[in-house]
């Protein structure tokens, strides 16, 4: 029976570990560049910290630990004897694997609050689990790599999380991504001139789908989802929405100017949109996009998403916004927050589709030592001790195998030099050094070689 | 109420992360010199894949994972009424969280066996977790660092692991450790001499309090464990079992002439030791220890335990062995490994002791821009960019607060420069930076600006 490991969770090999961290790396470096700083939490917290954060759907979707030892002897027999799996769960498991970061991030500024320096950037890069069905692009477990501020509400914020996309997707050379921006204070303002607020999110969708069903479709789903002909009519500048992030701007003020909370939506997306046009981005474009509406009962000011180059078919590869009362829900009123998350597994597969990883460096020996026996080898160990020192990548055969077996053995890691050392060597103490791409062999002392493999 | 965390667990400050970091990533850098490959795991695993590899205590101190959805509804319901915990476990419970690195990569050599090129040199840097019974430098989630062969029996791999512990811990400046080792085989040996496999452990439990009690309780210890008198009449060397390592190994020898098996294991603690000797270490010292019994039942070679300098009390901070059959468990016989672990949280502890953590670079903006205001903040965030491009970590002060607002923020973060930019700088289109430690004051441009926070 060959092992196996369960469904939607991965084995990495060294190629992908090298593929991952130069991605990861990009994104900590950015991090840092930005003024934030790393912190971790738990893999799994206890259960009241995360339940009832994420939904009905979100709780079915924690992954619940087993309490340890004797776990039924707590569990209530009747509900028991009636199989209330829903109700059992919390009597025989007290902890849960993190389902995101933003929770515990929440948790840990309130249980900190003392030790922490206001406004406090931080950025975490763990992974999270999901009992979700797993998809391409989707997985049990999963990295999240984000970076928030707490306790400013200054818009500047928004600008530099511009600013730090475009910096990531620049440095990985993925150019041409969108970053989408909106305001939920925007959406709020259609809701009301729409005058129906339960209706935003059939009204978002809806729009959503003006490129592939047009106006008149669109029109016929809104009115079958009991929005009037007479709301639609107010906000029909909507369906032609195009143009300039400007153009855009213009028009959602002329729309919404019968809701205070709208217009400050708008204020809101043109300081942002202004500042960003007036200090550039390296790669990346800025749209409005009002239908974005991503964590709609999350999000209170902007909303960002970020779409792959077009000729990628990928979902979103990042996306944040900011919510006004991060840690309420832990007894801390009054903090604002505002963060982005970048989503490692999907920007994986999109730099694998570009071709994007040719530049990463695997984690592989420059150079090999033959060992043709004891002698040999001892005398190579002490020139593999120099080269260590100077930090090469160095390894001897383990075993004094046929010359075959070690030669395939380089072949196959792709090690770029193979040191030979034989009797004639030894007794020259020098080395014979062969370029396993071109063939070429040369000899040289143990200060040549450590100069050759430098480079 | 105040939000916590599972105990066992912990959250880590930047600062934490930084000190963390710089283990990892020197042990990491060490790994990759010495030739090894990363890889990853998932963290849960099928229960199958854990269960039954670590003994009963080992079942117990996983941690399992409730299944989702209805996870009562396959469990046999006269269990559930009786209360059958542990027979319930396996029926509302499929995965597991990684208990440690050695089985999961046990399971990943099987399942991967046509894609890896053997020897398999791969190192893991993984959390694991472990219900245990949480103190001092023992934690429920806890991280390893192993690093491991599989697919060769040479001895030379032996003498590459002391001098891979050799390297990281000189190079973590952690002077003194010692590097105990000791071979199952000898210890087969001693058993078979003392005529009785089954008391070996109680005879090296008592052999190991030597310091403690003196010859003569050592001696009472193992008659009351039903040891022989004349048993341990043949074993005495081991009584005043002092010297070199060559010593040492020369009174084994001649204890061990009638066991076949511990002359082997003399032979290779000969080797491993001369090796060593002849290649010196840096800062480490290697020692001979026959009471070295650690993971008796697994492994079949050498077995190596680390010591941190005397002047610290605190257990083994690494320790590992050779295991002549790691992936038989899973259907792949005779494949011999050697493998080593470092324990990061108890090095921490023990640089932290020894204040070993003064070098290491904190996580935090080298210059913050004060903020005075929309125009001050844009011109700043110009210069901003131009610093981040040249990876100068930088970052603006959100909010136009008060001046001693913003220097408080710069000072408790201990930030080192500060740029202040007023109307007359945007004027001159210049900088004054200030150097908080000295108090020092400058005015500059913007590339004299880069120049300088760039040294």
């Amino acid at each position: 029976m060959k092992p196996s490991i369960p469904k939607g969770t991965r084995d990495f090999s060294p190629t992908e570990i090298a593929n991952r961290n130069y991605i990861f790396n990009t994104i900590k470096a950015a991090f840092e560049t930005f003024g934030f700083q790393p912190i971790e939490t738990p893999s799994f917290e206890n259960s009241s910290t995360l339940m009832g954060k994420y939904g009905d759907e979100g709780d079915r979707l924690i992954f619940k630990i087993l309490n340890s030892g004797d776990f039924l002897a707590k569990a209530d027999e009747k509900l028991l004897s009636e199989k209330a799996s829903l109700q059992v769960t919390s009597q025989i498991s007290e902890k849960a694997l993190r389902y995101d970061l933003t929770v515990p991030f929440a948790r840990y500024v309130v249980q900190h609050q003392n030790e922490i320096t206001f406004p406090f950037k931080r950025y975490q890069i763990q992974p999270v689990w999901r009992a979700d069905r797993p998809q391409k692009g989707r997985f049990r477990e999963f990295y999240q790599c984000d970076a928030d501020v707490v306790g400013s509400k200054s818009l500047w914020q928004e600008v530099e999380f511009i600013q730090l996309y475009d910096t990531v997707f620049s440095k990985l050379s993925l150019a041409g991504t969108t970053i989408k921006i909106n305001n939920r204070k925007i959406l709020s303002g259609i809701a009301e001139v729409i005058g129906a607020k339960d209706k935003l999110i059939d009204f978002t969708v809806a729009l959503d789908k003006l490129d592939k069903i047009g106006k008149e479709g669109v029109v016929k789903e809104m009115i079958s989802k009991g929005i009037t002909e007479d709301a639609i009519e107010k906000v029909s500048p909507l369906f032609d929405f195009s143009g300039s992030n400007q153009d855009k701007i213009s028009s959602l003020e002329n729309m919404l100017q019968a809701s205070e909370e709208g217009l400050k939506g708008v204020e809101e997306l043109r300081f942002v949109c202004n500042t960003v046009e007036e200090l550039g981005l390296q790669t990346a474009s800025l749209e409005v996009d009002v239908t974005l509406a991503r964590g709609l009962n999350y999000y209170t000011g902007a909303i960002f998403e970020v779409a792959a180059p077009k000729e990628v078919k990928m979902g979103s590869i990042g996306g944040g916004g900011r919510y006004d009362d991060l840690t309420g829900i832990f007894g801390m009123p009054d903090v604002s927050g505002v963060g982005i998350s970048f989503g490692l597994d999907r920007i994986y597969l999109v730099l694998e589709e570009l071709g994007l990883f040719k530049a990463v460096e695997l984690p592989k020996p420059k150079v090999l030592f033959v060992n043709f026996g004891a002698a040999e080898a001892l005398f190579s160990m002490k020139a593999i001790a120099a080269l260590r020192k100077n930090n090469i990548k160095s390894e001897l055969y383990p075993d004094d195998a046929k010359m075959k077996k070690q030669m395939n053995y380089a072949n196959k890691r792709e090690i770029e030099f193979v040191v030979i050392v034989g009797s004639q060597e030894i007794e020259k103490n020098e080395f014979t050094l062969k370029n396993m791409k071109s063939g070429e062999q040369d000899t040289c002392s143990i200060s040549e070689l450590v100069a050759k493999l430098s480079s």
